[in-house]
């Protein structure tokens, strides 16, 4: 792929990956060596405190493209791998982690800080949406489809209400608030659930209510005992976004 | 395969199906052309009111030996299928039948005619894989899995319980009662357990409460809109099987 939109490109065992920018977001995207038109085109969020190069986003990635033909594409989250976090954004981290140590409940904190991500990543994820459709490998038809759970899920769930583009959504582990539930009633594409069912810091039953508030018809909730740290992708994977994007 | 067990053979795009009778419980098995030894073997249960030959069992008995080369074998549990149906059963069935016309709970039924069944059926089964790894194809070492909802995890989970040849399981669906908890508490395979999220005979929270009662540290649930009735057998498909039989 040849664009002025990427900054370098690297090959890794089948994989070609490009790195871009768009305005001050950085991102990176993975692709197979030839793609043909219309190739579809699957976003992935990274958690809270993570980045586009996390090592379990980078393997999900490479798989996406080796297993399905993908084209993935990750960018920074406001704050996060190599983008300056403001002094705001430093606030809220440093009182999730100050709560987190007092056994204190973080409520409060995720909701103000997770918040306020989402309002600023959505307009990024779409500005990264209008400029890969513009590639002739992607283009403007091609099936989206958007992966995330914590963090990348409190951005994924506004992002999709607010995009038409993205026609199939996986999300999970994710701390729920009210806004959250709102979107979730709005949402209507085919979603997967990923709940962790000891999570010692999301509870059970906020996922399983924010599994009920989708409207989607087509929605599976997949549970595995443990935490959102410790997710096991083989034990969950349907092969979804195979059957959602590839027509 | 050649074995005086078997009664008839056919062929069918690829696999070949045999009757066969152990004592006077009849099965079927489905099978590649030519297994190798050691072939894994998968035991499938019918629900209830169903047999060893429903569409949806010989659906998933194709598949498995098509996608995965597996050997699979399903029996009519006791008065189902081609298996007369005595006095006692036909009270129960007519109890059940009646109880859900009028609109009244149908659990002390279940618990009574599930679990005489079980009794009954886990001998059966036993006695079917007796014969079965006897064949060369699939021998004393091959893996063994089991799969079936409702009647067929009643009947599977005691069957778990009391046999240690198979060491894999996906159950669900299932009407709960104190022996089936008492049970899970006892499984330690790698199971699934999939979930009906909004079934109008067997509540989500004593689904739940299943689930939280298996041992196995190797355990996902997957739950899926609506009754047991209608399973999106593609849209909670993790290729369990594969994964745990296939070494």
């Amino acid at each position: 792929m040849r664009s002025s939109l990427f900054t370098t490109q690297t090959t890794s065992d089948g994989v070609i990956e490009h790195d871009f920018s768009i305005g001050d977001v950085p991102g990176v995207l993975w692709a197979p060596p030839a793609p043909p038109a219309g190739t579809p085109l699957l976003l992935l969020g990274h958690g809270g405190g993570l980045h586009k190069r996390s090592p379990g986003l980078v393997g999900r990635a490479r798989d996406a493209v080796l297993r399905d033909g993908f084209i993935v594409a990750a960018i920074d989250a406001p704050g996060h791998g190599d983008r300056p976090r403001n002094a705001q954004d430093r606030r809220w981290v440093d009182e999730m982690l100050a709560d987190r140590a007092a056994g204190r409940s973080m409520a409060a904190t995720i909701t103000a800080y997770n918040a306020s991500l989402a309002e600023r990543a959505v307009p990024e994820w779409q500005a990264t949406i209008d400029a890969l459709t513009a590639l002739p490998e992607i283009g403007p038809d091609a099936p989206i489809g958007f992966s995330g759970m914590t963090l990348a899920s409190a951005i994924g769930m506004p992002l999709v209400v607010a995009d038409r583009r993205i026609t199939a959504a996986i999300f999970g582990g994710v701390f729920v608030y009210d806004a959250l539930i709102a979107a979730a009633r709005r949402i209507t594409i085919p979603i997967e659930f990923l709940l962790p069912w000891d999570d010692p810091e999301i509870s059970r039953a906020s996922g399983i209510g924010l599994f009920d508030a989708f409207a989607s018809e087509d929605k599976t909730l997949h549970a595995f005992p443990g935490s959102h740290f410790t997710v096991p992708v083989d034990r969950i994977d349907t092969r979804f976004f195979a059957r959602q994007l590839i027509r």
